[in-house]
């Protein structure tokens, strides 16, 4: 089942696409779930299966205004420096433990709306990502345990400000401006997707590929990083997980490539669908 | 005025404190804010105070189990390297920006709640520092205007886990492990506090001062790090920013003080108040 979020009349609701319609599913769940987290969180992803499969989705998706797959995740934990690739092409070293920072929701748009270029930089890159959606909470999850813990997957484009990102040893700032990330199209639900499949993760800009780069490269494998980031704190049903970016940002290109006014960047995953977001300058 | 999040018979309210007397301001307030968030972005604090100071607080502050002062801040961002000492005697250097990281919401307890140690690790340090609410929210603050925008001041431990804040470059996880850090034990208003006044800060471990500095000697001012902050996010009503701590952590000293069982440690800051809290293992 692929979930979305979007704005139906002008009120968030949430929903199921299936081949280019959608079911809206916020009044089948009225009062039990006021949208995908609290979907996720109040155990109904089967439920909600089963109820697409029984009902006609009739709302064209591409005349939807979608927003972020999860829009209110208690936490958003993204992972750095996961694939040998970009490791190698930024000069750090592999370390144990995955390189992690937070992003805040606001950082975030939707599939479909425009990722925002900042009047104080001019360095905004992409970094195509796959984003985890935990399902059932948990603290301590142990690798074992760990795919028991995922609702779903969707398409990531961390998008940072560079200049920003490295002024200082944190990179906090850099990613975190106001709408430079996207998180979409749509969560395909785990049921979908088998445990460690080796899924193909593509950055286009302009119809141009900068990234490819398949999961089994991941540094720090899926199970890993939940694990690891369970150990500090505890994961709520619809908390994200940003599993990394693989070689080729524009910020190592030679001459480097930075995202501009009128841009086209896409992230596909095989196994997910293609995240697509224009670029305007603020 | 001096406002607190309390726990009343088991349910989360808010109120007024007074001579250790408190005023439960949750129904006069039903309806329009369920919490200090959503009377902070109501703009309800003038009434609040007027409200307070026409009625008896009855209930006694001693005999409340405190929330974190904001319980649900939309974001955390803390300040790091933000007094002379602090950089010195961590080997690092002065940047022109302000190095940023955020905490989530459960890494924090409140005023009274112990501070717990995981069996992760042994190297749990306190760190004292003041902490800003925002009262209106913005973009784009300049300097000139940032005092406008503080709701009020609050103390606050940013408990770290320092091998894990140090195994790779982003502190993440180290200043994210639950319940690890303090802000309590309530938000003294802006009215009270002349902008830019020097504010004296004093952790102790024990009842032993290990830091001591005044606001005075912040790298980036108040006003600096609103400034810098809401040039990349949105800040809103309840948002907090952690300005920084001074030098003397545990991790520095010869041999270093870690946090164990038993300890209890006190961040007080002269216009605000005491924040104690008791560590226990998990």
């Amino acid at each position: 089942m692929k979930l979305i979020s979007f704005l139906l009349h002008g009120k968030p609701t949430f929903g199921a696409a299936t081949d280019g319609k959608v079911l809206d599913l916020g009044p089948h769940f009225a009062g039990r779930a006021a949208d995908l987290r609290a979907l996720i969180a109040a155990d109904l992803l089967q439920e909600a299966d089963s109820f697409a499969k029984s009902q006609a989705a009739t709302l064209p998706l591409s005349d939807l205004e979608l927003l972020p797959v999860i829009p209110n995740p208690g936490k958003i934990v993204c992972v750095g420096l996961n694939y040998g690739e970009h490791v190698r092409e930024t000069g750090r070293e592999v370390t144990e433990k995955p390189a992690l920072f937070l992003r805040v929701a606001d950082s975030q748009v939707a599939h479909g709306q425009d990722i925002v270029l900042p009047p104080e930089s001019g360095r905004l890159d992409y970094e195509g990502e796959i984003a985890i959606v935990i399902g059932k909470g948990g603290r301590r999850i142990s690798q074992a345990d760990a795919w028991e813990h995922i609702a779903g997957y969707a398409c990531y484009n961390d998008g940072s400000i560079r200049d920003w990102q490295t002024a200082t040893t944190q990179w906090t700032a850099g990613k975190n401006f106001w709408r430079t990330g996207g998180f979409g199209p749509w969560m395909v639900t785990r049921d979908v997707i088998a445990d460690d499949k080796v899924m193909t993760l593509v950055t286009r800009l302009n119809g141009q590929e900068m990234q490819r780069t398949t999961t089994d490269k991941m540094i720090h494998s899926i199970p890993a990083q939940i694990a690891h980031i369970s150990a500090f704190t505890p994961l709520e049903p619809g908390d994200v997980i940003v599993t990394g970016t693989p070689g080729g940002v524009g910020a190592k290109r030679n001459p480097p490539v930075w995202m501009k006014a009128g841009d086209v960047v896409e992230i596909e995953v095989d196994a997910i669908g293609v995240l697509r977001n224009g670029v305007r300058a603020e």
